[in-house]
């Protein structure tokens, strides 16, 4: 139960601080948040880490140091992807977490940890996982409202988009980490005329969607449905993602199967998984689901929800053209907004997925879909700030858009935080358009 | 090219025979088709083997009586999965292909290489690759047509239809081989009335989709799509798939993503992937696409498809309920039909899928989608069969469906035949429905 969790377990402490100095006051990686990822060092291959300040930590370098569960989470760290340690399991997770973190508060075992210790700009990072399978929901109901409105202005949501989680496969091979260059895809486009042939060229019309990731751990074997009440021991933690997407292509070719060329050609994912465990203190409702919405069918209703199904995050999209960059200007924010837009729980979406009996497995990615705030400066693509295409930006240097250029660089950040508490944050996710 | 091929190559000859009896005349598994899989023999792990007859061949093991190429892939195959042999290419299948058969055919031979040989019925087949990504095509035109008219009569084809090969992401983690039992999903379904609660509950509408399977061989790295005129040299070879549907569940999850837990509950694949080195026989016009339908644009258009785009493949469908299995009938045949009633080529699959930047990876599945011949007794699948559920098959027994029920059990067939050739089979796909 989490709100056991969070005041029994020492790791939310918000007076804790760590002998790595760098992580004190740190905005994203004090010793409260721990996140877990893939990293060489500069002189070695990929391994597991956990982000601490401005250093990251070699897991496998420190197992000795731990004891029963933590020491074989920190052993399975040492691989090249986190899946297994991922499939061991919350429990797993949660020894790992609370061993570390006495490690990094105690000053009698620096001498012991620091040369596990490396310094993260001189760190490569990777995709933490192998992605087997990588799902888009599509739970951000204002988002749904928006595109919805965009297509049906008098029937935005379609009926049922309050009974079933929503959400189709995306294509993992694409799957990128943040800082790879996106490259603009080519594809047909709707004809200007029915019959004619449709134009090919380079999509005109590139967006970004404001979406976070949601990290399966433990999977379910085929057939067997995870019941909602146990939905979130099969969740690892959270990421940032972007789920580019190309909206003239999109428009052509998405009936009747949905996205697909639209979508496929990259998404990028931030490097730092965050754990459940560290999200434990900014547990809240859902504002989403307002009342005298539908309640969920049995499958989906979990009574912990309408207190703590949500997670309190912030997330924030910046633009900085290539002249920005050039100039020196501060990347431009074009929305901020909170990760409770999701309409449904993550738990919800692990229930959903598996309850005709399909197979989730470690380092599967579930995309939350786009969330929109709901309020003006919340909209979670540039489809929904420029209204469809017909109203275009002016960034503060004077430049326009309505779509992405090539030379745009797009940089989601997200963050958790709460009185009484450590902020945390879940680092960035950014990436640059080329042509 | 692969007229020359047909010409050129001694694996085409009709007259000959191999050493291993059981392969002449054999309805599937003569030693003009050589098909790949993994297996494992009673006393060992998985592994790469060839079906010749009723046995299977160890590839790694006669991996020293090959020369260059051939040994490199034949060493390839000696792990678990085939997806490094496949990664390959189409030119080291083609040795592996050659050395296979002269080995096989060489009586001088037999000695060296019978220790190399398994009976297939002690063996346990596998899936041949860790599949990473599944995609379904819609390239069935009589099927898209017949399901578009339970939809839209008068216009049961969209506009897009004749230009975008239509296709969506399927679920890698739910594919299983042949033989492994299907269990009924579970899911909400269109509520009776507008605004009603959806009901839950197990699918009463399950169908199968009879589809081929076409396997990526060599990969293309992100952004770089593959030209039209190489598109056949990243296909490795075809195998039956059953992409099992459950149409109630469909109706009412589809919009506006696609379908998603209607599909993803199981995919069930045919244990051996025919390379395309042994079907160039068998290579035909395609009659789908009939004239005066528009010209595929430049990136999907290939001069020599008019002629040998398609694979004339026959393909057939049985249902053996449990009551006909405990009475020992014979399965009774639901359809038959060609795999020429693709619109679009495995070649045009595979540019427009790649044609944004997207990266096939080796082992990666393409669905056909459904393929029904157009011709009556031709249909794909129950819901053509069935008018939508509206007319139901009595079966010789007497027993009646509309849609599968338990115990039922659903094979498919599929096999090549012309003059001058000899007959190879692709085996079959099967499986039982639990509840």
């Amino acid at each position: 139960m989490t709100e056991t969790t969070i005041e029994t377990d020492f790791t939310h402490d918000p007076d804790a601080k760590s002998w790595v100095e760098s992580a004190n006051g740190h905005p994203a990686f004090p010793v409260q948040n721990l996140p877990l990822g893939i990293f060489s060092p500069k002189d070695g291959g990929a391994r597991g880490g956990i982000a601490i300040g401005d250093m990251i930590l070699d897991l496998a370098d420190i197992a000795g140091l731990l004891e029963l569960e933590a020491a074989t989470a920190a052993r399975l760290a040492g691989q090249s992807t986190l899946n297994d340690l991922l499939d061991r399991g919350a429990d797993s997770l949660r020894a790992l977490r609370q061993g570390v973190f006495k490690l990094l508060t105690d000053d009698d075992k620096k001498t012991a940890v620091e040369p596990a210790l490396h310094k993260a700009k001189d760190c490569k990072l990777h995709v933490p996982v192998t992605v087997g399978d990588y799902t888009d929901f599509y739970s951000g109901i204002h988002h749904a409202e928006n595109i919805g409105a965009l297509f049906r202005p008098d029937n935005p949501l379609l009926p049922n988009y309050k009974y079933v989680p929503i959400g189709y496969h995306g294509r993992s091979s694409s799957i990128r980490l943040s800082g790879v260059d996106v490259k603009r895809p080519s594809g047909q486009k709707k004809p200007p005329e029915d019959g004619a042939q449709p134009p090919f060229g380079p999509s005109a019309r590139l967006d970004y969607e404001l979406e976070m990731a949601i990290w399966v751990g433990k999977g379910n074997a085929l057939g067997h449905p995870i019941p909602i009440g146990e939905a979130e021991e099969h969740i690892a933690g959270i990421s940032i993602l972007n789920d580019w997407s190309a909206r003239d292509i999109q428009a052509w070719e998405y009936q009747p199967l949905g996205p697909f060329l639209a979508k496929n050609f990259h998404s990028s994912i931030s490097p730092w998984i965050v754990t459940i465990d560290a999200l434990a203190p900014f547990r809240t409702a859902q504002p989403a689901r307002p009342e005298g919405d539908p309640k969920p069918l049995d499958y989906l209703f979990d009574e912990r929800d309408q207190a703590t199904g949500a997670f309190g995050i912030t997330m924030e999209v910046f633009i900085a053209t290539e002249k920005m960059r050039q100039d020196g200007d501060e990347p431009h924010r074009l929305s901020t907004g909170p990760m409770t837009a999701m309409y449904w729980t993550a738990a919800q979406l692990v229930a959903h997925h598996s309850v005709g009996g399909c197979n989730l497995r470690s380092g599967d990615l579930l995309g939350t879909g786009t969330l929109t705030s709901g309020d003006e400066g919340g909209e979670g693509s540039l489809i929904e700030l420029t209204e469809g295409g017909k109203k275009s930006i002016t960034l503060p240097n004077g430049e326009t858009r309505t779509f992405l250029e090539d030379g745009d660089e797009v940089i989601i950040t997200a963050f958790a935080e709460k009185d009484g508490f450590a902020r945390i944050g879940l680092g960035e996710c950014r990436a640059v358009i080329t042509g």
